[in-house]
């Protein structure tokens, strides 16, 4: 049994469940190596806390399994899915009489595999089990933090090169497109955290823009969003620039946020609730009278998954352990005006949170963010 | 109301379903035009038999919903998870005491959904709507066919780029970045439909292998199945390439697979049932010995998803209609030797089936391929 998988079966037993429900995820890859598309054919591998491990997959996908570092039981189906409820059925007869807690993991299993499993399973009941392997997950062992330290410096190498070509009159999917092109040639693996965000002008002010036909105009506020892919592991990092000469508030909303972003990464404690973090960064732009305007939490947990456990929201008690890796991204945004956001990934160790991320921070013009990523100032 | 929200209700009927609640996906881009990110935040949209639309959403979110072209219910929601329960349950208050048939996407809809919507409707039935949605968007109009003959034409650009790189001793992964950094030069939108599959070797019998650090070496298969976007929709292409000289079974699999697709290709007819198309290509490689080697369905449709209906599988009585677009991939794979596997789009047209991708089919030397595309052999 591989050592995660008896790590996972003692948080099973404390959650009080019989089984884990895996679909193909990050989960299904940390616990067993697989990789596997999320697709239409319904993969399952149902994990006992008594060690037990079934496998239902593809007969094409039969290869993958060839070689496991640990016994399973292995199941296979064919391409009509009229024949997969009964394929179940047969896999799980033996489970099939008993009451059982079977945990799933909410943001991944569908109905697809939900459904097959409850007419296979009649009397298990199915909960929310996702902290059984968030709790593994969460905190990160040296490999996954060399991953992610690599997942950084690929995707900061690519918007150096990338702001090297950026010019008022491009379009926000332009300069997305020559960003793409930089991660790959950086070093990203194919499988982007997400699409980034590029956003220029009044489209700074919605958090979750996607890139338009929008070109930038001197004088305005560039965005952007952005992560590359290493080992699996992801990272997140938002920049700000000035296009030009900052105008009306742009100056005070940069510097209150970069404030916001140093008051909860300096401040950040091994042992600290997330939700204290949360408050860190929202006290600062609450004081500068932008409270109303920061409209979302100030970061998420980062790994195997663009966003994963800790949430650092406000009121969250989840306490900060060693090896947690989230990002810090305050943000004030102002309705069809500008926004700025700020975005690091630190992970916790040594006592407070060191960042993966170094990039300045400072909100400034792109030939003086060059300049000062040339003179070697990272921080 | 949107033409395609009115038509949906006509479906929703047919399929006696009171509503259809969806999450962030195509479908959902498909009916209203919103796009989300698929996150742990849980965005659902009830569109009712009756025309009314329903969206509940992240706070943060509010800006995608402002300009909706038709009239829609807001409900938002803020980021602690223990307030959406309640949230759900009131914004569905007056469905609540109803029993009701919700039909809901089974390869979208999560648990996370799911269970929000079940405690709100306790009196609902959820069961499989796909087919509501599913009959509208399997039918492509003028506008999306156009789109993917675009999304072809950037990924067959972005192939030829690549292969004039290709060279024994690069490795998969090599070859896959490039082929990525290609793609977004050609012009593809950031999500492609998947990463791409590049195999060498006895890679190539691996239908769904990923890139690995193996290197390709002279007198080898090479296998490449990859797609672009745009405007939202997909192409998917497979081509293999010997590596120098053919040796022992790969110029006769390969004469049989390009025999599989042509049959296929050509012999679809609007009015015949998916399975029959499936029928073509397994006959050919059934007569010539290879038959338990073709060890997965001819092919899927294909569109905003690069998996939907139609399928092509052995006995599936979907009949063909105008404007269904599917891949014909048929494929024998050696176990430790090698495979051979040739993919086209094609779109149901004029009676018969026409192909979105026109690059050389048959199984060459890559020079010899890239020769051909020289002299303008597009088929």
């Amino acid at each position: 049994m591989s050592k995660r998988i008896e790590d996972l079966r003692e948080h099973l037993a404390q959650n009080g469940l019989d089984w884990l429900a895996l679909n193909p995820g990050p989960s299904l890859s940390y616990l067993t190596g697989l990789q596997f598309h999320l697709m239409e054919r319904p993969v399952v591998a149902l994990i006992g806390a008594d060690g037990r491990v079934m496998i239902i997959l593809p007969e094409l996908e039969r290869a993958k399994v060839a070689a496991l570092p640990f016994d399973a039981e292995i199941v296979t189906f064919g391409d009509d899915p009229a024949t997969w409820q009964g394929l179940y059925q047969q896999a799980l007869r033996d489970l099939g009489e008993k009451p059982l807690r079977v945990g799933v993991e909410p943001t991944r299993l569908r109905f697809l595999e939900i459904d097959l499993l409850r007419r296979a399973l009649p009397k298990a009941e199915f909960v929310d089990g996702s902290l059984a392997v968030a709790r593994l997950r969460m905190r990160k062992g040296q490999a996954e933090l060399d991953a992610m330290r690599q997942a950084a410096v690929i995707a900061q190498n690519a918007l150096v090169n990338t702001l090297k070509t950026v010019k008022p009159g491009q379009s926000e999917l332009q300069i997305s497109a020559e960003l793409m092109v930089q991660l790959f040639k950086a070093g990203s693996e194919a499988e982007l955290p997400f699409a980034p965000i590029v956003s220029s002008g009044p489209n700074t002010a919605n958090p979750h823009a996607s890139p338009s036909e929008r070109k930038l105009r001197e004088g305005e506020m560039l965005l952007i969003d952005w992560g590359a892919s290493f080992g699996g592991y992801f990272s997140d990092i938002t920049r700000t620039f000035f296009c030009g000469e900052p105008k009306g508030e742009m100056e005070e909303i940069a510097r209150l946020v970069e404030k916001a972003n140093e008051a909860a990464r300096l401040g950040g404690r091994l042992g600290m609730a997330a939700g204290d973090v949360d408050k860190l960064a929202r006290e600062v732009i609450r004081q500068g009278g932008y409270g109303e305007f920061f409209s979302h939490r100030t970061g998420h947990g980062l790994g195997m998954e663009a966003h994963e456990p800790p949430y650092i929201f406000e009121g969250n008690p989840q306490t900060l352990e060693e090896g947690m890796v989230f990002t810090i991204e305050p943000g004030i945004y102002l309705p069809d005006k500008y926004g700025v956001r700020i975005e690091d990934d630190v992970v916790v160790e040594g006592g407070g949170l060191r960042s993966l991320t170094d990039l300045p921070r400072s909100v400034m013009r792109i030939d003086d963010f060059l300049a000062a990523v040339e003179k070697g100032a990272r921080t």
